[in-house]
């Protein structure tokens, strides 16, 4: 029995790996197009902000050790093309131009995503660049050492243009940042969304709002940038980090069916709509725990866990993944930014008659030092009384706590039910009512 | 119609000014037999750490706020001595000696808890201290600000203990501690508890197991204190931080019945075996979610929440709380120690059949600069799989994280669902696999 594997990052490797432990006699082949594989894509911008590390500091396990040690048949630079479902074949070219052929019994595409490039004249230039590959970041930090950077532009204010733009900053590369959407936060109330903007302009950030880059031209080896707006600016570099689009041309081609974002549609054992075919990781959708809705929120747990699924079902166990809740925290410098679930907006959209509030509390107990304010906006739903998500920024004590509501949102938790959590305190951590049970509290007055 | 409250602390104003905003008619009457109401006890050591700060920095809210502003009817210097149940009346004295009675038609008692104090020879000698109330935070501060105190003995290794072995050293005095029993966290895994003694160690802290003070004496303005194991030593103060009693006797002398540990038991509408008498704060039970027994965990987050629930009961609503699991967390220099639901020991005492995990894990991203080790334990049941309880320590990222597991603990979810649980991940702030879910994932396998 042979399990082929395309992609060789986190679902793809995670899956790989998990395999070969469930299972000696399998045949396990990883067809990666590049040369790189397991690495922590999210620590790319920590590791660029820093230029004494060195960018393979990011690999977790290299390639080497998955042949010996597990014995898995790991090819790289083999970019998979075609998929022949009544064949059972994967098909492709390798670096070198070689053809290649792969029949398979059990398929996992794990080909992940890629960074959406701008169309504006001149998005081809030398110095304009994305980040999503460890290719990519080798290109940054290599940009970084050759060339003397004072400025950059960087398109789109997601975590990753918002992490880059401290990574950049700790680089002493004075940061301007354009967004075409109005808001740092479209998805959170407006006073966090302020709340990061000022913290990216106290550290020197040039911000743009509601305007695209409409042409970009070389001048005097520094890149200028026209805005819609008709602004103009001049920098050394641009990084533009306005979102990622799944690759799933493979899947499509092969008549696979695609979900939201044109992610491969997968349920709930991962199995797209070919049973002997999964998919895991940024090229795959999943469901939303809250919602029962298809959705592609293309983050790193996700992968991993979705990877080691698909190993235990190719290797005769029986799992299914319940679905994503789409928790996730960023740092934008001092600020910790996190969400779970719905936003308001989202559970509009989700046919829920939300109600949601919004508090301002300290971070610590009354009158101990070091106290910060927090952020917290909670989500629920009228009829039910349902909690459906939280928004939540602050200096301090943002990270974890979001995992309190990820958690209660995982087990359907009433607004009333999370209120009677019994939560840790201490005066160094929390005020007593901690301030997720402030804001479940206030929550629950507007529920009525 | 008159709500009568025993005691002006946190329980106890919590009940009357919450009873005085849902119905402004309602006649409410507070009996506290200090100077003292709503301060934050729990901030006494961090306070007591800081010659600046004054002591009263810990109140809240003033007794003249609550008079004035909310028309509470509150007397200071009421030491309530007797209820008698069928005239529905309280009697007591006053600091001034004067005999007072007071009619109720509903009452609280909200008498909280105090010090347990050593038995041995000395024991009442001045420089021999507890720490439960304002005054004895007061009386400390006073003691550290009018003698020259290098050194002290704390006896007992609870959170007092060692968050007033931070307090001491922050002042430069040095610590000693003590402790009956063989460990510092007897609730932990060994590796935990190894950690705790460590970082004590590590900040010039004297430590002392399975001993028990048997006498002091004064020698030279000194006390001189000898131990069960024939050790002495010389210091210049003593804190008897030993642990606290529930202060029921007015509710056993009345004929109430009392729970564990002597505690007022008391129903998940906080009535006590009189329908028309509550009891909550540290005086009282609480039903522990997991096991459904009665437990007396007398910490600030309940008695708050207990207050609330009375107030809202006496004012014509009817509300139940569903119990505590027991989460708490307390710093002990740069560590951060918590706890929620069952150790080990607890769930085989609660007639489970309980399997534990105990993992050591980072507390950021692979090659995150700032790594910390974390110690993560997870109990479950092995019959139904059920989590159980969770055990951790570490540098950062454990106090808020505990909650994650305590929302867990309430929505009665298996292992297995919680390691679907969707958590934050950003190189930061945790590794891919947060903590909690590695340990999970550990707890599965050990499960089978």
């Amino acid at each position: 029995m042979r399990f082929v594997v395309i992609g060789g990052d986190a679902a793809g490797m995670s899956a790989a790996s998990r395999a070969k432990r469930n299972d000696r006699t399998l045949e396990v082949v990883v067809l990666e197009q590049t040369n790189d594989v397991s690495y922590s894509a999210c620590g790319m911008p920590y590791n660029i902000a820093d230029p004494a590390r060195p960018v393979e500091d990011l690999v977790v396990r290299r390639a080497e050790v998955f042949r010996k040690e597990q014995n898995i048949d790991l090819r790289l630079g083999h970019r998979a093309q075609t998929l022949d479902r009544a064949e059972r074949t994967v098909s492709g070219t390798t670096v070198g131009g070689e053809p290649f052929q792969v029949d398979y019994d059990k398929l996992l595409i794990a080909t992940g995503a890629r960074a959406i490039r701008l169309t504006a004249p001149g998005a081809d230039l030398p110095g304009v660049m994305t980040l999503k590959s460890l290719e990519d970041a080798r290109r940054i930090k290599d940009y970084l050492n050759r060339h003397p950077v004072r400025s950059v532009l960087i398109v789109g204010m997601g975590y990753i243009g918002l992490e880059m733009a401290e990574a950049f900053h700790e680089r002493g590369v004075k940061v301007e940042l354009v967004k075409r959407r109005p808001s740092t936060l479209p998805w959170a109330p407006e006073g966090m969304a302020d709340l990061v903007k000022s913290e990216l302009e106290a550290k020197g950030a040039r911000l743009r709002f509601a305007t695209r880059v409409s042409g970009i031209t070389e001048d005097d080896g520094c890149l200028k940038v026209t805005f819609d707006s008709g602004d103009q600016t001049v920098v050394d570099m641009i990084l533009v980090a306005v979102g990622i689009m799944p690759n799933s041309e493979i899947a499509a081609d092969a008549g696979l069916e695609l979900g939201p974002s044109r992610a491969i549609a997968v349920d709930r054992s991962l199995r797209t709509t070919d049973p002997d075919i999964f998919a895991a990781g940024d090229c795959a959708d999943a469901f939303n725990v809250i919602t029962g809705q298809r959705v592609w929120v293309p983050l790193a747990l996700r992968a991993n866990r979705a990877g080691w699924a698909v190993a235990d079902n190719v290797t005769g166990k029986s799992v299914e993944l319940p679905g994503i809740v789409g928790t996730a925290v960023f740092k934008v410098f001092d600020l910790q930014v996190a969400r779970t679930g719905l936003s308001l907006d989202e559970a509009q959209g989700a046919g829920f008659a939300p109600v949601n509030t919004y508090v301002k509390t300290r971070s610590r107990a009354h009158a101990h030092p070091g106290n910060q304010t927090l952020h917290v906006a909670l989500v629920a739903d009228r009829g039910s009384g349902r909690l459906l998500g939280a928004q939540m920024v602050g200096k301090e004590g943002v990270a974890h706590r979001i995992d309190a509501v990820a958690v209660a949102l995982h087990a359907g938790m009433t607004v009333a039910e999370f209120t009677q959590c019994d939560m840790a305190y201490a005066p160094p951590f929390s005020p007593v009512w901690d301030p997720l049970l402030t804001a479940g509290n206030q929550l629950l007055k507007a529920l009525g």
